[in-house]
């Protein structure tokens, strides 16, 4: 049973990025960028429009203090400033969400943050400082520091599955600057067989495990919009599919 | 009976404004930046504790986005827009209000926002569109479109008097770009007369009306402690003082 | 004898605007966004190397600061403090210019300081200010101050003609938040026109009249690059084309 | 034979840092902010103009993107980024010193940038491929990169003496958030004993070797401008004064 995750809102000013309109229909919870890394307070209205107009549970996808670097410049930053920073972002998007009667459903840190919580301890530690004010699930990947220190901390740590990603064979993920196409009925194969064998072939041929409660799917992959609907129709279709 | 209102928590990153620790044992309620004007997440935790510390109750002072300018620069923005830009602000210092377990009190819209909001109806009610979502009092002026905006949009109004300012003889605030010096005995006399008479000399010689609920005082006004601390002490003899 | 020239380097960050490289082998010369309503260091360093290889100058298209706003929003500004911005951003285009070895070509300001000086003197004269420094020419528009002003502090003026924008019965232009599609052969039929009758039809039919030695074409009006192809084959074909 | 250099300008809108104003009479060189962790235009150029008023070399101080952290945040960062991030800040203080008859010094990296430079060396090439541009020479430590960087791309490299910083015993410099106050005969002593005897004692008693031609003092350390006066009026009485 899993619910299918995106990355939105990640416009900025008058810049757009990925093709929101086209994936909410097919997705059950969205990241919303919190002006950090993207997004910004007009973009961060529409998108909590756009998901509650779809019935789409919003959560918040705060960054490192990068717009310029879209969120994927590591930079050294203290647990309590760190902390700070994401009291902040997820502060305002509840703000947005108050004002459409809805509620946080998530927290999941963006680019860099994500993976530096991954490995780094206080950066982890800092996460769950933010969460918790704001008592929700925090997604993130099974293997890595989210899996212990998270639920440590008396958090729920939902396990994400990338659809639009490649696996290394240390069962890593393979991020790059700009993410590869994906064909709908591959990738949702892929994704239905993590599923029912708990694994994902990697770029060198072997199967690793994976284990998880979402998949993301990120919006400016081209064919995102194809992908998560022939995915979501598969979900349905074979019992997978759950809300949040 | 009136409280004395404060604004702080002005600096950002290594920068400061204003004596915040000597002013907050004085005052009632602080006027909180929200990191459009000045101040930045580190800066508005340490605020919102301090203000906690010292039961000092906590309103949010959002302002044009404009760091650079301290956000006195007037600039044309559309109310939609503008409504957007004080739902982040505000909804992020909830976040460390949150945090601290502490409520949202009023709202006090900072520098040329302010001003415009005094004149501008379109800016006025994108503050009450912003105020709709967070239901608290939002300070401002008498005889200005404060006064019959916020109230028409269903919002209390706490009316200010300004300690450290000069009045001009239509009754209009003289707004420098560095405060003028107070002399603490002098400036409670003057706040002492605009309460029991309801005027204030203005730089020509006059006496114009004014009625507040809330005395400001700002923290950057060479003096601000000594005139909050001899201002309190006089509210508090004479009956005047009033929690919030 | 016009030349083409086109507004470029306008994306920030992750984000793009425009189809720079599709636009690029048809015009004469290039206004560089600086950074402050759009482009970053390395959208500059990557436009004037695009420019460069394909024998085009290189302006400075300096903003007033407002990155979010696009450069769209009126602001209230001294002139010394608007002069000192724009120094900044043309100072940091020379750096990238020198880094290749190109010289700086004029200054055409953008959005809304393009229209706030064709109306405020002080504003005009601040652009003037900057100009002195660096003595290139100023892209500007007949009938407004920017012709009285920048001559009368000894500057050229060098008048545009827009390709894309509809012109009011007043000769003023219909400036649009997004740009509406150009079709390449009315469009180049339209600025012929304009050339040899030195007028253009408005939207209400009539005919005004027009002066202008360049002729601008947005990089994120759909069509601009057929637009600039077609037009640039004609003003070749006709004799019409001037370098810069 | 050295000089007196001194990090000035590092205000931020109505913020101030240090006081420059007091120091300027008693250096030879000025680092100025170049807005990415402090400054910004105007107090670049009020800056530029204190420093000739005073006959005071300039030189840029550019620092990492980080106006929040004041450049004291390590990140991750591309060497062509930092080359395309440095030729913006340094080309944007050359507008001003164009604008002031004056030329460009030298380039002295500030923060975190100075001292990943110090260690890593795709940064320290980075700073050469900006120095590359503008042929001034550079500010650093002896016995780290900057000593066999910069020399090796062909840029003189003018070695510094903290006057107001502790060494430790390995001979590196203990950098702190606030800078301790510094006592103006015993930082002179200090300085005369490094430039005399090439030894300076560290904060565990030992002497460790330094070389240098130019002695820092920060300008928000508490006794900077008194330190410089007493140690200006040394160098000149013995005869060790260099003006660049």
């Amino acid at each position: 049973m899993v619910s299918i995750n995106c990355d939105m809102g990640e416009g900025f000013g008058i810049w757009r990025l990925g093709d929101d309109a086209a994936l909410i229909p097919h997705i059950h919870i969205a990241n919303v960028a919190c002006g950090f890394h993207g997004s910004d307070f007009n973009h961060m209205r529409a998108t909590v429009r756009l998901a509650k107009a779809h019935g789409v549970l919003v959560g918040a996808h705060p960054s490192l203090p990068d717009l310029q670097g879209f969120g994927r410049r590591e930079m050294k930053i203290g647990r309590e400033e760190l902390a700070n920073c994401l009291i902040y972002q997820i502060g305002a998007l509840k703000g947005f969400l108050d004002a459409e009667g809805m509620i946080l459903n998530h927290i999941k840190p963006h680019g860099s943050l994500y993976g530096m919580a991954a490995r780094q301890p206080d950066i982890a530690e800092a996460i769950c400082d933010a969460a918790d004010i704001f008592r929700v699930p925090i997604l993130g990947m099974r293997g890595t520091l989210h899996e212990s220190v998270y639920p440590a901390r008396g958090h729920t740590m939902v396990a994400e599955f990338y659809a639009d990603l490649d696996y290394a064979d240390d069962g890593s993920l393979i991020i790059t600057r700009e993410h590869p196409p994906v064909e709908a009925e591959a990738g949702t194969a892929r994704c239905l067989r993590a599923l029912r064998e708990g694994v994902v072939a990697t770029v060198g041929g072997r199967d690793v495990p994976v284990g998880h409660e979402s998949i993301c799917i990120h919006s400016d992959t081209p064919g995102a919009a194809d992908l998560a609907r022939t995915l979501r129709q598969a979900l349905r279709r074979e019992g997978l599919e759950h809300a949040a």
